[in-house]
């Protein structure tokens, strides 16, 4: 910031003058950051005894703040004064450890501190040369991350130190991750089938179990396959709500057998509803046949792979083309990180490079440089590889599988208190950390009886504001989630939860 | 985090112990981070006098860190020694204030801290019940933002302070704007020609002026339209490379001549290579003629719409479908901060709602508050509208106005250096705080001979890491960017790179 006037028309350029605004004062920076970090570490300690979900109505805020933005500045204190006195009342706290809904957002003080840095060195890496470090961290840190979960070379950049062929990038979330290699998919089978333009675009067909997340159908929309070449494959208990091998088989042939062109599967380790994992080798030997993509998505239980004995849930992985996991789910990392690794990098970039005039530069032309503009959906990004690499520096393998570990634990040990009581059943097994139970129908009560009870149960338990968790469907039941794993939790945490629900069902049963 | 065990199998829950791994310990929390900001501050103070651009070889950080995770943990300043001695050496530094590449990506005290936070609370705020004052926050800051630029009511949110009948949602980046605009477009158009499925996709058509970001056109791709029917029309100076209204009714029709279906006009307001804008209301005026979509693309100089004196770029802008803007390019905002409005927020959410089980909930049955996750690509997100919100609340519009003010007034300054200078040549009429200029042909130099010495001007300068600038290319001829912005900045900067590039010129022209 140079020299200011409030007189537009009359500005002229004048000397440096120290009271100018400079948004960027290191000491204001110092002042205000510090602040901040106040203001977070006594978060973490006060936010178990603050409601979960808060008790707020649409609007809240708009009532609360003022409607326009202020003309004048304000000391940074009254900001952080209405943060405190009106947003913090209004959030669902996702960093309480009494949050056991949908999956636990896992953070560390190593990944805020390079999130924070990220923020402040503002870093655009678009292409190697508009940060060569950002780049190289990014490529270093994914490479780190394949030698925790093992995955094959063949998924690692080529480096000095590596002779992988692939490569990875890190984006915002998995549905980016999808977005960008279903675009990929979808122009190299154009291509193969010798379609001219889009003309064979109404040809082509995705599959996924009906478990599949729903940002997968969304992102085949969004890349404009055609909703009636979508198929959602049934899932039943039988395979844990797993896809089947065999029925994929089927309707891929089906499609061939009708001159359509299979394209591009999705494969889950660890679904959304209820932690079903699809078996990965035995889906890609199927869309192998086919010369189909295949994509796995183990957003959530991909990091527990960090473990040995969690690590065949990915047996087969070597023969897939791209796979992706969230280290914002459950590595301890903040949002946004998903790391997207594909076998071959350049069927990434050959549908997704741009090469404006004004990003040319030598590092591009001579080929030994990754621009990473050209594995994503955008051209600005984040310095998102420095928090991620500053969890596996700072905790160490070791440290990281105890974390996985330890949550497992506790989510068994909520399962033996489920289990040990009989007015509960547990509707499929559990793989991680996430526990789906019921009450389950007793006497004379119907199905519909116990969908109705577990519902009071979780509208209950979550207006306490003492405990959170999610529901969802599984085969025609309403199912209650309890998801271990946020980063503030202890076992504590989850005797208190148990004994509450267990409390809650008595007097819904009464 | 619960007790910890390190043999996997013998695992068995135990009591709480506090020498457990406890990755958000508050204490650890407040040392690691009070750390990252006194490095932060530290860092802010030197960055003047590191080469912006870095010297280093691809590979250079695999050959400085280790190749393989640790396994076991470090003392967070081994972290942060690695980070001072092996990262910061290879970044290029856009915090620096003698960076003038590209578009400065401004930043501000107030933004750091309320990114800080955000990555503190780890909010996921897909739906509003999912935090409800995430969503409300963002809806707030993104309604004071429509009063800063003096957008009409009609891109505000209805609340119970508005009466808005759009809405908007804080995206990554530009390129996620226009992907999720041009996916409603697409679908609206389809529906409009009775297609069933993807039947008449071949016939939609999309269009912008030829120095339209190139992100616009990928943009296109991903989408799925026909690279055939993606057209970029030329400019040329007649009309400073902004989109000839006249030439694109003409492409129009002669497109609907022939059976094709306008789908989707894009127009910028400040383009990346010179600056350009093209007319806003011309645009939308012919574009409504054909039921096409209108979005205004204004990244970078949309901030400067806060100050009245640029308000007009933006005229007629109650006639078109959507806008964006970035923040984290001039307002102040640390990346990521896309703003996008929409004139009717349905026409969005009818293309990109989904409605998982485990999603459901009465605060969005009952119709009364925006779900986000139906505004853009993925489900998760980061609560990015309290930095911007933090960023008006602390210093307040005036403050802002300044902002732009003090930068269009330093490129001014740089302007008139230029102008004085015989030399060299301003190749198009400067709007905001970007100059193109170079050195002109003269004597017996030939237009390839200019472009040569504008070349090595921009090597040389570059290489002395005391100042950073880009080139594009504009009616053929090889241009200098020249953009002033970067918070730290001071006039003395810009007068420091003036000298440099004058002296270097003299050494070229010899």
């Amino acid at each position: 910031m140079g020299s200011l006037d409030t007189h537009p028309m009359s500005f002229s350029a004048s000397p440096y003058d120290k009271a100018a605004f400079e948004p960027l004062n290191p000491e204001d920076v110092r002042a205000y950051l510090h602040k901040a970090v106040d203001f977070i570490s006594d978060y973490y300690t006060t936010v178990e005894s603050m409601p979960v979900l808060p008790n707020v109505k649409p609007g809240y805020l708009q009532d609360e703040l003022s409607a326009s933005p202020p003309t004048h500045s304000a000391s940074f204190d009254v900001t952080m004064k209405e943060l405190r006195t009106s947003v913090v009342p209004g959030m669902m706290h996702r960093a309480s450890p009494n949050f056991f809904a949908f999956f636990p957002s896992t953070n560390s003080a190593a990944a805020i501190a390079g999130d924070l840095i990220a923020s402040a060195m503002n870093t655009v890496g678009f292409t190697w040369q508009a940060s060569p470090a950002a780049t190289q961290m990014e490529v270093l840190a994914l490479d780190w991350l394949t030698q925790l979960l093992r995955l094959p070379t063949t998924f690692m950049n080529h480096t000095s130190t590596s002779h992988g062929t692939g490569g990875g990038v890190i984006l915002g979330t998995t549905s980016e991750a999808m977005l960008v290699t279903l675009v990929a998919a979808r122009d190299a089978a154009l291509r193969r089938s010798g379609s001219v333009g889009l003309s064979h675009m109404t040809r082509l067909v995705v599959y996924a179990a009906d478990q599949t997340h729903s940002t997968f159908f969304k992102a085949c929309h969004l890349a404009g396959f055609d909703p009636a070449n979508i198929r959602s494959i049934p899932t039943g208990p039988e395979t844990n709500y797993g896809l089947n091998p065999t029925k994929l088989l089927e309707v891929m042939q089906a499609d061939v057998d009708v001159g359509l062109v299979p394209t591009y599967v999705c494969a889950t380790v660890g679904t959304t509803s209820s932690n079903a994992v699809d078996p990965v080798g035995a889906i890609a030997n199927i869309a192998t046949m086919f010369n189909a993509w295949v994509h796995v998505d183990a957003a959530y239980a991909g990091s527990t792979c960090i473990c040995p004995e969690f690590r065949h849930h990915l047996d087969g992985i070597e023969h897939v083309d791209s796979i992706s996991m969230s280290p914002h789910k459950w590595l301890l990392t903040c949002l946004d990180c998903t790391c997207l690794y594909v076998r071959d990098a350049h069927r990434l970039s050959d549908s997704l490079e741009t090469n404006p005039e004004y990003l040319k530069n030598d590092a591009t032309e001579s080929g030994e440089v990754t621009d990473l503009k050209d594995m994503q959906v955008g051209v600005g990004r984040r310095f998102r590889g420095l928090k991620i690499w500053m969890v596996m520096r700072t905790y160490g393998t070791a440290k990281l599988q105890e974390h996985i570990r330890s949550d497992v634990a506790m989510a068994k040990m909520f399962l033996d208190f489920v289990r040990a009581d009989n007015r509960f059943e547990v509707v499929v097994p559990r793989n991680f950390a996430l526990v789906c139970f019921r009450i389950k129908p007793s006497g004379c009560m119907t199905e519909e009886d116990a969908d109705e009870a577990n519902r009071q149960l979780m509208e209950k338990l979550n207006k306490t504001g003492k405990v959170y968790l999610a529901h969802t469907m599984v085969g025609d039941k309403f199912i209650l989630q309890f998801a271990v794993g946020s980063s503030l939790q202890e076992e504590r945490h989850v005797k208190s939860a148990w004994d509450l629900i267990e409390k809650t069902t008595s007097t819904i049963m009464e």
